[in-house]
């Protein structure tokens, strides 16, 4: 019941939304939990976890599109490092997703899927996943 | 102690935040619990759920306006759709929220309401919620 | 296990980042919990709870700087008492996030923060913690 569960991946872009679902899933699976929650987590202040369509890849590719213009790369930022822009789109879809863990499964709308969403690629980042029996 | 509570809403406009504070609370009331946590969960790819004013009307109208001029509507996007605007906006605000519950009632500051964000309306959608007692 | 922590903080600008890390850090272990999950909630709707960097203040100042910008304090707001921008922030980060404890304590990356995000200070503001174990 205590363990937390990491895995890892590799952005291979500047910016990538890698589709988690199945790591998450056979997380889940191989604890033998049955009905709960899960908190899936990224370590990382230039990265993101988030929920959305898992068939067509032009919405991740308008997604990531979008939030280029939103938060532009350079905008008179003062941070040294030069991803500022990472790091504020990491606090706008947030690090972490809680989610309902149903008949031994994760319980997702048909077409959600679970992104990891590297703001400052190419990385190798890790995923903390936790369950709460319940 | 593992059932998934669901209840279902139906938004009229193409933007639409509908207040779901008081089928949250009779969730929780009918569930018996008296602490603990609940998530609520959106399984939608074009929706949110979010926290926000429950007073003011005015707030939601301007919440709706500025987001539709931080993420238009039609912007050059790639999916064949037509709604990545509404796919973007589920990602910024989140298809959950995880809140607390204490003396068998959500607890909440007293400008506090949960909303249902249709972003892609109008449509039928469930929400799902799920509580964890400690 | 049935307890809902509360502190206050104090924000003295009209936009604010204030490091709360230990705060929390201080709260789980008084607690003797050693491993859950812990919910963070601001009370608030002009407010917010994210996580980033807790080294170079430059990525708040960054922050403060961009999401004015993405999110101008004055744009043809209708909400009578001015502070409509700081409502659409708090939907934007979110007001609460759920972290992982393991081994009595959170588990953070090495740069990561947790930040009360007052966007309509300075003010007197609470902040909810609640764990569950597990």
């Amino acid at each position: 019941m205590s363990e937390v569960y990491t895995f890892g991946i590799k952005s291979g872009q500047p910016t990538a939304l890698i589709n988690i679902t199945n790591e998450v899933q056979n997380v889940i699976k191989d604890s033998g939990i049955k009905a709960g929650i899960c908190v899936i987590f990224a370590p990382h202040t230039s990265a993101g976890i988030t929920l959305n369509e898992n068939t067509d890849q032009d919405v991740i590719r308008d997604f990531v599109m979008e939030t280029n213009k939103i938060v532009p790369i350079s905008d008179g930022y003062h941070h040294i490092e030069g991803n500022s822009a990472a790091h504020i789109k990491s606090s706008i879809v947030g690090v972490s997703q809680t989610l309902i863990i149903d008949d031994g499964r994760l319980l997702l709308g048909t077409w959600q899927g679970i992104y990891f969403a590297d703001f400052d690629g190419p990385r190798i980042r890790k995923v903390y996943v936790k369950i709460i029996e319940g």
